[in-house]
């Protein structure tokens, strides 16, 4: 901490100026947020159904919400005592009727359904949850959530600047968003920290010292003991790591980012300059500097949401570089890609290719009857190039079964463990491009994801 | 022991129709010796050199030689006062009288000078030593030999043709010799192993079943404990073992022999085929089924006896496979062939080539100090690919130095610790040739030798 410079206020405010909700924002959404409040409460009453409540809960509820984002979380609840199946019927029907109004609707689901509309332009989840006296008792993730607004609005009062300052700089760090696919800090996390440190200048000198371990308890109520790299006790929940889904990777990143900041407190860490997808030439000229081998498992993105989608990608990018590692291939690196139509779960190797001879070591000549055993069944075999005894074992240089990795995959990738809907695409089709054949994906987002990969 | 069939005793007698000595041969060995103890009682006289004696030692002496050899070790005797000084003198100018009479001489050198001379057709080593009370007061190694001589001779009478067997036997299994280029058995060791075993089949079905740690003790008097893979106690001196330059593979070998011979008690395992030279075209093919690298490191051969040379030979192959996998080649075998002009060290790798960039990890990112020293040491520096945080640690993708073996190899093999002789003679000058580039090489032993190899 000691020798990094204070962070301009001039840089905060330009920042802010940036991400901060407009007056005229503001009003727009708080009068959409009653009219979504008073069409569940008519369409509850339209249905006859009784001890209905609605809840304006997220970000939006909080003032925590960045400029440009339209997301609302409404939140119709019911009694505790409701019986689960009613209350997924009753929830979505009302759901369904203020839906009439929307431009878009999409059932969702989550721990139980839900329903994503489009209404004027926002992004809106209607959530049926259940009514609990304390989220100790919560009969489903989402009922949490209510909990946490009513915790998190009182504290971060008049330091909304300051968890709008946190979640644009994590942003810019790749490492906002708990989803999945980012396996990054949620925005109730950043609420946290704020409340914790005080600030978003504190949060960020204390992160730069944060290692794995790092535990925030704000309530001082932690039940349980955590392995995950950073532990955020829920103070609605003592059993509960707010940071459960975050990677050691990205927790890493963002302290990177923070000492990075420090040193050079600018604009960019807020607004990292949007990478250029990367040209033909350029891939070729980048694999020609690096004399690896690329191979790309390409396929048919499933027609999955991310969250189920990226846990199989993660699956399929660890079970094909452990294939290749078993078939003595080198794998430098593993990355996934996932467009609208293509996916792709990328490798960089050593080498694609290995020599058709493979040296294949026995036991030692003394373990006479395993001795024996191994050298009668290669010795003289088919594809066996020869043998001999090296540090008292038996040695054959046998065939390679696999000497290029890109018919490895293509013989035995379905062999490997892969999540359903992954698995499911990939048995309609797949191919392994190599190297410059890459320039056949002309998906810009994938050029993009090209230039941070090469 | 249980399934092996018994050797046919025609084989045995095929085998010794052709190793042992015929009855002129005999005769004339004898007639050799007796001139040449003659020679050296004369030339001590005419030099005025008095308490002298002549020994014939080894196979010769003890009637176990092999037909078709030609050594005969003379051994010159002092009383155990004489200074070693004096001995050395006195013993070479002995031997340099006898000289005289011989077709060609030369000067040798093992723990004190003897020489060696050609005497009509025979290779005789004269040799100066020390008349000691008993082996356990020798004062040079060569003063064992003549107890040696007094413990075998007495006891392998009647067992000759045993003797004959098992070191032929050996030879076709390329373990016979306990120089420091083939670090397999001495004849001194096979005549103990027949007095041991009492025949030749006796020893090959108990060799079947040996262990690493199997010891032979037949004065049961051994002193103390030795870790080589066969300790054969010498008789005549019980802190000795007989097979300390017995190398764990020549063992390993020579117990695969005998299971082999004992499935098929045939005359090849005596006389194996000699392998062809393998031709130009044939070493193409083979480069081309197995589709590795091969590397040969090709140096003047120095001008040391092998006992001095293969030695630093081993040690070179061991310096060279430890550079090349220092910088991350992977070595499939090694070997060494050296001729009378030029020598090699060979070595097969799954690829002479390697990626430009090569994954540099660091250290963990909450490591603080360490983890920013590293990132500003690699970040933006030349030749840096890119760099990226993975489970916890930063990593740079940096330029590898050596991308190609034979580079690697032509810059940093100064560098390796060499013997001596070696040192001098790679440092005048040597060449990497890379697969067919062995084509260069037409010396026929070296084409036998790369039968076996590839």
């Amino acid at each position: 901490m000691e020798t990094y410079t204070d962070i301009p206020e001039k840089l905060k405010l330009a920042v802010l100026e940036r991400i901060k909700p407009t007056e005229p924002e503001r009003e727009k959404l708080l009068t959409i947020q009653e009219e979504l409040a008073s069409k569940v409460k008519t369409a509850a009453e339209r249905l006859g159904i009784s001890d209905v409540l609605v809840r304006m809960v997220g970000s939006a509820a909080r003032g925590t919400w960045l400029s440009g984002t339209h997301d609302i979380d409404v939140f119709i609840s019911f009694p505790e005592e409701t019986p689960r199946e009613k209350l997924e019927t009753m929830g979505m029907a009302i759901a369904r009727e203020v839906a009439k109004h929307a431009e878009h609707a999409e059932d969702r689901h989550a721990e139980h359904p839900y329903l994503n509309i489009i209404y004027k332009g926002f992004d809106v989840d209607l959530v049926p949850c259940f009514r609990v006296a304390s989220a100790s008792r919560i009969k489903s993730a989402v009922d949490r959530t209510p909990f946490h607004n009513d915790f998190v609005k009182p504290r971060v009062k008049g330091l909304e600047d300051e968890v709008l300052l946190l979640k644009q700089f994590m942003r810019g760090g790749g490492v906002y968003g708990s989803e999945l696919k980012t396996q990054g800090f949620s925005g109730y996390f950043t609420e946290l920290l704020i409340i914790h440190y005080g600030s978003f200048e504190n949060t960020v000198h204390a992160a730069c010292s944060w290692k794995p371990g790092q535990k925030i308890d704000i309530m001082q109520h932690s039940e349980i003991e955590h392995d995950e790299p950073l532990v955020m006790v829920d103070p609605t929940d003592p059993r509960r790591n707010v940071a459960a889904a975050l990677s050691l990777d990205k927790f890493c990143m963002f302290i990177d980012h923070c000492r990075e900041f420090l040193k050079n407190p600018e604009l960019r860490f807020f607004f990292p300059a949007a990478p250029l997808p990367l040209k033909d030439s350029e891939i070729r000229e980048k694999l020609e500097a690096r004399k690896s081998t690329q191979l790309a498992i390409v396929f048919k993105t499933p027609d999955v949401v991310e969250d189920v989608l990226y846990p199989q990608l993660y699956k399929m990018e660890q079970a094909a570089a452990a294939l290749l590692k078993e078939y003595d291939f080198t794998v430098m690196k593993t990355g996934v890609w996932s467009g609208k139509s293509e996916t792709a779960v990328l490798l960089e190797l050593i080498s694609g290719t290995l020599p058709n001879v493979k040296k294949h070591i026995g036991p030692p000549v003394w373990v006479k009857t395993h001795a024996e055993k191994f050298k009668e069944k290669y010795k003289g075999a088919d594809g066996v190039f020869g043998g001999y005894i090296e540090n008292g074992k038996y040695v054959f240089e046998i065939q390679r079964k696999y000497p290029t990795a890109k018919g490895l995959l293509e013989e035995r990738l379905m062999t490997c463990s892969l999540g359903k809907s992954v698995c499911k695409s990939v048995s309609e089709g797949f191919e392994i491009i190599e190297d410059a054949g890459i320039c056949r994906l002309k998906d810009t987002d994938f050029r993009v994801f090209l230039r941070g990969w090469m």
